[in-house]
Order: C-alpha cells, then sequence, then structure tokens
C-alpha cells in the first residue's frame, strides 16, 4: 500500500518507520523541511507541500496525519478537502476531542477516521494501540497499515462510527490519570510509612507476579532506578489534563460517577496553584475564626 | 532444601507443587487428611500432625506456613514453638496485619519471615511475587526456596525488618482496589456513554499497546469474553476489604492523603448495602425539606 503521511514529529516518525518498515511505500510531508529529510532518508517518498503530497498518492489516496490535535488538524484538513474525493480516506492518529471528529467526518467529502493512538515513543518498536472509529469500509482497506503502525491485528480495532476512535481514547486517558494517581498513592504511603523501603525493588518485585504488575508500574521501577527511592530532584508539579477534563465532562453529561478520574484530574489542577491553595489558606484562617488557633502566616 | 508446608489448601498446594517442581523437598501436613494425600501423591512426604511434620524435618528446620490470615496462624505458632529453635525458621505466607507479624516475631523463639504473597491461584504456573520481611540470615537462607515459588529471583526481595513484607502486601492490595476501581470507572463510562461499544475489543485494543496495559486488564478482557460486554448477570457486589482498611487505617496514622484507595474501598462498602443506602434515602428527602421536591417511596 502507498501512503501518505503529514506531521512528521515524535509520533508521525514512528508511523513511517513502522510502515517502511513493514514493506509498504510513503510520501512524507511536514512544515519542517529538516523532519521530510530525515523521512527521505528513512525510505520514503519526499513531499514539498500537502499538494504536492497528494499528487505523488495514487488513485484511492490514504493519508495519515499526525499533527497536533487541535487548529492544525483543521488547516491540515482544510487543504486536503479540494484535493480528495469520497473513495479517499484521512486517518487523524492525533488526540482530538471526539465531537470535533464527528464535525470533521461530516464536513469532509473524504472518509475520515479517528485513530485514538497509545504508547508513545515506546511505540516505535512494540507497535500501538490504535483505536479507530468511522466509516467501516476504510478501516476495513487501511487494516495493512493499521497492522503495521499497531502491535500487529491484535493491537487495533473498529470501535463504532465517526468519533468512536477518539472517545475510547479519551477515555483510555481518563483511566489512565487514575492508575497513575493510584500508583502514586501507594509509593507514597510507603515513602512516608513506618519502614525504610526501596522503591525500585518493591516496584521490581510486584512486576514480576504480582496482581497489580503493569506497564505503568515498568515505568514506575524504571523511574527509581533512575531517579533514587526519594525521585531525587523530580518536582510535584503534573502537566496535561485536557483528555482527563473531557472524560470528567463526559461522565457529567451521561450522569456517570467516576471519582478516582476526577479526583486523579484534580491532583494535577493542584500540583500546578502557584503560592498555595486558596481553598488551604482559607481553611487556615477560618481555624483561627471559629477556635483562636493560630494562624500560619507566609515569611 | 528440605521445606515442611502447613496449610495445603489452594496457595498451600501450589507452593508444595513449584518447590517440589525446582528439585527441594517437602514435608506436608494440613488438618484436612485428603489434602495431605493430594500433596503426598505430588511426591511430598505426608506428616501426620505439625509435632511429626517438625520431627520429619532436618536441623535447622525450615517451614512455610500457608494457613488462613489471623487465628489459624497464632494456633499454628503456638503449637510450632516449643518445637523449634532460633536457628530454625518460619516462613508465614498468608496476609496478616503487619502489626501482627511484628508481634509474633518477638514471641516466637525460631526466625519469622513474613511473606506477602501475590499473584493469585495464576501463580502456579508463572510464580508469585514475594514481598518478605524479618531477619536477613533467614531471608537469604530460604532464597532458593523463593526462587522456586516466586516467578525467580526477581519476583521476592527481603523489604526490610520484621513486619515490612505485609506491610508492602497491605499496599500492594490498597492499590489494586484503586486500580480496579479506575478500569471499573472507564468500562463503565464506555458501557454508559454515547458510543455501543465491545468491552472485549476495546480491552484487547488497549493490551496491544496502550499505557494502561495490565494483568488486571487482560483480567476485564477475559471478564467480558466470558460474561459479554454488559457482564451478564454480574451482581454489583463486591466482597473483601480487610488490606485495603488497613491500608486506609496506616494512612490516616501516617497522615498520607490516599483519596483512590479510600474511595475504591467505600465503593466495596457501598455495593454491600442493602436496602439502599442510608444518606441517599435522607438527601431524598431533604430535598422534600427545603423544595417540596417530590419524595420518591419504596412500593
Amino acid at each position: 500500500m502507498e501512503l501518505g503521511v503529514i506531521g512528521l514529529g515524535r509520533m508521525g516518525q514512528i508511523v513511517v518507520d513502522r510502515v517502511l518498515a513493514d514493506d509498504h511505500d510513503v510520501v512524507a510531508f511536514d512544515l519542517d523541511s529538516e523532519a521530510v529529510e530525515a523521512a527521505a532518508s528513512a525510505g520514503a517518498t519526499p513531499a514539498e507541500s500537502i499538494e504536492d503530497l497528494v499528487s505523488k498518492l495514487p488513485e484511492r489516496k490514504r493519508i495519515w496525519l499526525m499533527v497536533p490535535a487541535g487548529d492544525a488538524v483543521d488547516a491540515t484538513l482544510a487543504e486536503l478537502d479540494p484535493l480528495l474525493d469520497a473513495e479517499d480516506a484521512v486517518v487523524d492518529g492525533g488526540n482530538s476531542h471526539f465531537e470535533r471528529s464527528i464535525d470533521r467526518g461530516e464536513t469532509l467529502e473524504a472518509a475520515y477516521l479517528d485513530c485514538g493512538t497509545s504508547g508513545g515513543p515506546a511505540g516505535a518498536e512494540l507497535g500501538f494501540s490504535l483505536m479507530i472509529g468511522g466509516p467501516e469500509w476504510a478501516y476495513e482497506d487501511l487494516a495493512p497499515v493499521f497492522d503495521a503502525v499497531a502491535t500487529g491485528p491484535a493491537g487495533h480495532d473498529h470501535m463504532g462510527p465517526q468519533g468512536a476512535g477518539h472517545y475510547v481514547k479519551m477515555v483510555h486517558n481518563g483511566v489512565e490519570y487514575a492508575l497513575m494517581q493510584a500508583y502514586g498513592e501507594g509509593f507514597e504511603l510507603l515513602s512516608e510509612g513506618r519502614y525504610d523501603l526501596d522503591m525500585e525493588s518493591i516496584a521490581r518485585t510486584w512486576n514480576n507476579g504480582a496482581v497489580i504488575r503493569s506497564w505503568l508500574l515498568e515505568l514506575c521501577e524504571e523511574a527509581f532506578r533512575e531517579e533514587g527511592s526519594d525521585l531525587g530532584d523530580v518536582d510535584d508539579h503534573v502537566a496535561g489534563g485536557s483528555t482527563g477534563t473531557w472524560t470528567v465532562e463526559e461522565a457529567l453529561e451521561q450522569e456517570v460517577s467516576i471519582p478516582l478520574i476526577y479526583e486523579a484530574l484534580g491532583e494535577r489542577f493542584d500540583s500546578r496553584v502557584e503560592g498555595g491553595k486558596f481553598s488551604r489558606r482559607l481553611a487556615n484562617r477560618l481555624r483561627y475564626g471559629f477556635g483562636r488557633h493560630e494562624v500560619k502566616r507566609r515569611e
């Protein structure tokens, strides 16, 4: 198969490499010409523009977008739309909100597959997990490419109609936040608890046969090995949060209670508050109000 | 090495089998004579009583207890104590509270190793994860047996002094509750959400390359495969809770906040309330109180 790939960042380059390694052809484009050169030296045909990329693909064009979710996707689709027809298909491998993917599917004349992609840069060797929504014929048609980009046939599936791929990926990320926080709570208690423990040893012992073994726990093991049992100078600031926020918003819309995911999201928000949380400062002052307890004040 | 094993339930039998398979000798006892016969036909030397088991072991006796945590452990240790001296060693592979393990270590003349065991019956083939506390010399001495019962040398380690093994296992279980609840929330939102989704397909796709892949997620996949996407007639009643309760109690003692583990424990409590939760019934009635909203009443 011949695949166009637009967006050659860390994840896009992995898509190119895995598709090439599986004996498909790739035409590659990125706004950054150095990224295009890197793809070309890996074996892809370089393109100078989106128009050039489309012109280099055969009939029934298949194009994979790996550009940042948001406006970059719309800008790319706006350029692509006049160049494609209903027999063509576009895969959006980014982390878009499922409702935007539904809108895009309705707007674009070509088939649009919203493809939630999980696994991060580690997917370069293992392959990704791909959750795909949109027209089933386009999913079936692109299956050989999905086989190559995913861990294999078991690593991708057609989740349902337009938006279902990014919907399932959104919930995946919400679960991810809660899993991270669950491990974090356990290690925090072990770290602050009554024994002097070796966190790397604990994570390694758990990863070998324990019920809670997982890839995230392997990443905990790696973190303790590389940073030490006390995590050295790693700050308590946690970035990110958009897919977790969407998960909570969708749960409110559906009236489904997801307290762990909500709490884990809140921990991220709290970790980014500068100068002390207002609610804690108010609690500090209120204890003076009703009990004349001493107010601890800033220096 | 020659190992005495007391307690031949599902987990004890696995210990016997794995130790025998690794070319050690086993003397086996259980109150249930059929279990002793089963161990004997697997290759163990049967014992008729604890005293008989001890008499059949050589000097520097090594004994593994796999009896239910609680009074059964104390009853067994009370029988063992007069028969053992300071060169002997007892492994408690059950799920005792770490403080009881500290007490037992102080009482018993023999060395006492508190050994948190994770992996469940699936450990029969793979081996367990073993978290071990107590005298280091006894841990080193028993390492060949731990190699056999665990997944191998990476599946066990000496966590620290008396109680540290059961302490780490307690926290393991607390994390386990929160992980189960995190996956549960994700699948509940997917199940109640806006798409008609195949839960087994989602779990399988995630288990192949996604960040949240884990053994528990493999068990989710198995559950959906065997019970269906809607879990068929599986009730929403969750048993268990002792180790999670201990984890929360210890976190309160240490003033460490573990909201996800606490919430997951609470979900179990809530799942077992008969006749409706009192707090929800009161909220139902209070909405009438301040707003004259209709009170939904029982038939």
